[in-house]
């Protein structure tokens, strides 16, 4: 199943309403996504998990929020006007346009990591087919453009963030001295960036426009070693804890000549993506940054970006360590690791395959649906105040059309960790069935315990 | 104090690490604004009560996040292209521009509703104080441009979405089809809506990138005005409920001759900002937004955008109400509401000036400060596991740096609702004093019992 679970997933998606083609009237885009309302629960689920993880729950990190647009300078010095670029590359034969370093990565992951020895000379292009017409490589900008201003003479050029990261290095000394916190201590942001991407695709593996978590820990330089180990560690852990198969993750560690011009180190966590071509592909890198982007800053705006160290009587530039997560790519794993089918007994005692998204309950979209056993007069309006008092605390379904084995399906196929059923037996025992998704066994609850009997089920949810 | 309190408010928000003037080492700018550790937690906790009141809680409404960047005839078909402008003028005697249209509303202000008689030639210059000097004004386009694909020449044009409905009205089909939703019911979404503002100002009122709250909510034609009531009274609730004294919230009716090109009726909700000039602003609007944009879509795309009543056996267009509140201007209305000042007695016992942000607990941005008495080796590590504790649930503040009095002042000032004191007591009778913010009233809470003591304090949060 490995190469179609994609499109199983994809598919799955949007019948579902987890996620939709972007303007998809207008005929659609593989550069952009919209998220459904199961789609949306999902994705904020897995960005307050990791909100809790890494800010509210540490004391040595604090969250902001910056600006999408920054000024100008902060991309100049930061080095993403000169270097954030792609080597653009087209296919003379049939016109297709590719990233001349994909071309050549999908070569090697296809030749068992050897490269083509006559660079793209041996490569077909995977639009037409033909091999080695290509056109000389061009750098071209990975950042958006806009114009600020009435008109665009007058007006003045500015880019939309490429990363969320600079954002963060230019409110260091702020966010420090008025949280008032000492290295070793992180500032972690959530939020939109946009790339200028030319060749998007894998669903929404690789967007136009995407979620970041990241965070910069900044520590005292001679640490930032071991501080890069802990991190490593620490982000590894959140998958498994979240509920990854550990066989479906594994540590890729950037060659020195591929380190982005900032970094000294960076290891990538990736997820068995299976995409065509490749088995494994990036899901968050850490990168020890150095002091490169507080040192650039400091220097291009001529304010001292240094922390003294009062103990020690010493100034210094903290190095920085980054975890950068990517929402929408953690989505995507997250969703093809919970996928599975299995069987279960229909009404008439005959296994039939059963699809499961087996996600964790703090991130399945919804908590609990609850279910009248038929569209009944009498049933209907207790399971109607039964859902309107857990809505308060979680986000629930009610679903009373069809059977209801076809409803147990429908919310197994989505993740929904728990469906109260209310049957003719609660009108007199003041009771429900409560069937758990994964095990399918069913226990009587009494109405008046099932709020407990939830909430101790999914805390932290 | 009235005229001050925006300043004393944006003086605090710097200080205490709310908001930032964005990219501030680079010069700053007043068109954009950076939300530190406090104002992310605060802004994050007015969207989730949003999302639980306009979602989670409701059985009618679910949530969508689309993108940003959408397919660019969305914004030929719904109108914004042609229309989405503003009319700017220049003073020809200080060369500064100024939206046309807010320079005759400023003068309509100050002269008690009375609009200038010979138009811009009644008006003085903001900024040099040169009477009616101004060029014959001139529409500029509200969308911020981009470009995507490798050159400007190849690559096609962009528009940064100037609001997030237009991304509900596209996905409509879907999200109704997949979440088997029928009229009357809403879609919402948070999220950035980026604007070309050419006079942006008063602090994170009027910025270039900001964050809206939106909810279209699909009716039958005809039971369109009842609804539009009923949101407009739940929006009102709303505010008030979170703290809003309504005092300074009013209704302000769109004259017919000022509504926008899709609405038959639009009704704002204003605040008592008093920014220079103008006592109430705008602070949310609930629109009726007609048939239009579902209309437009359904004939730009070639897409049906019906409903299928089949009770009924009918076709029809839904109309749509609107509620769509601004998350920046939300923030600054509670800021604003919440800040006052009263006295408290020191240590000793001398009344002095308290400054207090009386946020409702669902809003504040810290729930818990944890004090040990003093710096001790005794204090500290027990204080310092209670906060580990409490911190899996809230966001905590440790605090143990200077007087016990001057702490209490720092989290009244942020609007903490509880402040726990571990002192020496604590250490025989494993209890803690728990402070309230507002009353100030201490109680002795055993540790045992400090968890479920302020669950049921900070319910909801």
């Amino acid at each position: 199943m490995a190469a179609d679970k994609i499109e199983t997933i994809v598919s799955l998606s949007k019948r579902r309403g987890f996620v939709y083609p972007c303007s998809e009237i207008y005929g659609g885009s593989r550069a952009a996504w919209d998220y459904g309302p199961l789609g949306v629960e999902l994705k904020e689920n897995i960005k307050r998990q990791w909100w809790r993880a890494m800010v509210v729950g540490r004391e040595d990190v604090v969250g902001i929020d910056s600006s999408v647009i920054l000024a100008p300078e902060v991309w100049e010095a930061s080095g993403h006007v000169q270097t954030f670029s792609d080597p653009l590359t087209e296919c003379t034969a049939c016109h297709k346009r590719h990233r001349a370093d994909h071309l050549i990565e999908a070569y090697e992951a296809k030749h068992h990591g050897r490269a083509p020895e006559n660079g793209l000379a041996d490569v077909n292009c995977p639009n037409c087919g033909t091999k080695g017409q290509f056109t000389e490589p061009k750098q071209f900008s990975g950042m958006l453009q806009t114009h600020l201003g009435p008109t665009q003479d007058t007006g003045s050029a500015a880019y939309l963030r490429p990363e969320t990261a600079q954002g963060i290095f230019t409110n260091f000394a702020q966010v420090q001295q008025t949280s008032r916190k000492k290295p070793p201590f992180g500032i972690a942001q959530m939020g939109k960036s946009f790339r200028n991407e030319i060749t998007p695709g894998n669903f929404i593996f690789r967007t136009r426009e995407f979620e970041q978590m990241e965070m910069e820990f900044f520590v005292k330089p001679g640490e930032d070693e071991q501080w890069q180990e802990y991190w490593m560690e620490q982000r590894w852990n959140w998958y498994l804890d979240l509920g990854i198969n550990p066989e479906n993750i594994r540590w890729y560690e950037h060659p020195a000549e591929k380190l982005s011009h900032y970094s000294k180190r960076t290891a990538d966590i990736e997820y068995r993506f299976n995409f065509g071509g490749s088995e494994f592909s990036e899901l968050e890198g850490v990168a020890n940054r150095t002091d490169f982007d507080l040192k650039a800053h400091s220097k291009a705006s001529g304010h001292d970006l240094v922390y003294f160290d009062q103990e020690a009587n010493e100034r210094w530039t903290p190095y920085v360590i980054e975890p950068a997560a990517g929402v929408n790519r953690a989505m995507l794993a997250f969703m093809l690791d919970a996928y599975r089918e299995d069987e279960a007994p229909n009404a008439k005692g005959v296994m039939e395959k059963r699809v499961v998204m087996g996600l964790d309950p703090r991130l399945a979209p919804v908590k609990v649906a609850v279910l009248p056993l038929s569209r009944n007069p009498q049933l209907s309006p207790k399971a109607k105040g039964l859902a309107a008092d857990l809505r308060k605390n979680w986000n629930i379904e009610f679903d009373d059309a069809g059977a209801i084995g076809r409803r147990y399906r429908r919310q197994d196929e989505i993740g929904t960790p728990f469906c109260v059923t209310v049957d003719f037996d609660t009108l007199d025992d003041n009771a429900v069935t409560v069937r758990e998704r994964d095990t399918m066994k069913q226990e009587r609850v009494s109405l008046d315990m099932i709020q407990e009997y939830l909430a101790v089920r999914l805390l932290g949810c």
